[in-house]
């Protein structure tokens, strides 16, 4: 950040007094500017037992396989935003169930909500951030091929779930993802 | 917002190209500017029987009382977070628990993510943002001066929950707040 959004003046960054944390500061308009983390939701959508994953057509990782997920916008709630990432990405209805996972992104400033979720039926294709949807049986999942360590770690904690019955929230933290491969 | 914080323009608001949503757009530099929900992170503890709550010392609500929350910061977990906001506020050092309630505060672009919490001893205080920290029972609780619908929310939660014995994560979603009285 180098400019104050309400004026328009150059920003410093420094400890704001009382703060404990060094913020971008506008001298001239006398705001403090707090960077937070942001939230990507999304779900792992299951029809009689295969799971809905989409290749992705954008940076980052564009080629490599994810569940339907995104950022959340002003407006809405979790669940409306998986469903509306799904219908975006994956061109599917889907019907939000329980709490999966919340992972952690701490070098991308990030907090991942993803959710159980089924469509009421097999209808699907590909929407523009998609290269192409499939659904998919667990033993078919691309497992060295999926875009993120969070969508790997739900759909992971997914299947396992859905051998004992349980379904828990599950959390986990990332560092900094090691390179691309 | 009215600038750009890259390059110092002046921003448009329009719907980008392949977006269905209005944003904020700098022409100059091209950047667009997204807003998204921020998490303002929580806990209710509990030490033998008894909650901690704080009389807030600032505005909003200046007076009401609240459990320890505030905004999640870039590079911490929300456990981490809860557990800064306890020790903030009510100069408590907490062992945060599961996940009590989810709160989409919608008209405030804001999701409110709040713990089950519990102090090892009755040791607190007031931190510069509170008045006063008391340890209440449940029958003592203020519920006419309880500052906000989310704080509420989950202490209700919270205290039927422990009455059955179960820790399931509550969902709940908020408009516009009524004016205070």
């Amino acid at each position: 950040m180098n400019f104050c959004t309400q004026c328009g003046s150059r920003v410093a960054t420094r400890v704001p007094p009382g703060d404990h944390l060094s913020r971008f500061v506008c001298d001239a308009c006398g705001i403090i500017h707090y960077q937070n983390p942001r939230i990507v939701v999304g779900c792992v959508p299951e029809f009689e037992g295969r799971i809905l994953l989409c290749k992705r057509a954008i940076e980052p990782r564009r080629g490599y396989w994810t569940i339907p997920a995104g950022f959340m916008e002003n407006g809405e709630t979790l669940q409306q935003g998986a469903a509306r990432e799904s219908h975006e990405e994956a061109l599917a209805d889907v019907t939000i169930g329980s709490l999966l996972s919340i992972v952690h992104v701490l070098h991308a400033q990030q907090v991942h909500v993803f959710f159980r979720a089924t469509l009421a039926q097999a209808q699907f294709g590909a929407g523009p951030e998609s290269l192409e949807v499939e659904l998919l049986e667990p033993g078919r999942i691309p497992w060295s091929d999926i875009a993120f360590p969070s969508t790997d770690f739900a759909l992971r904690r997914y299947l396992e779930d859905r051998e004992s019955g349980l379904e828990p929230c599950h959390f986990a933290s990332l560092g900094r993802r090691v390179a691309d491969s």
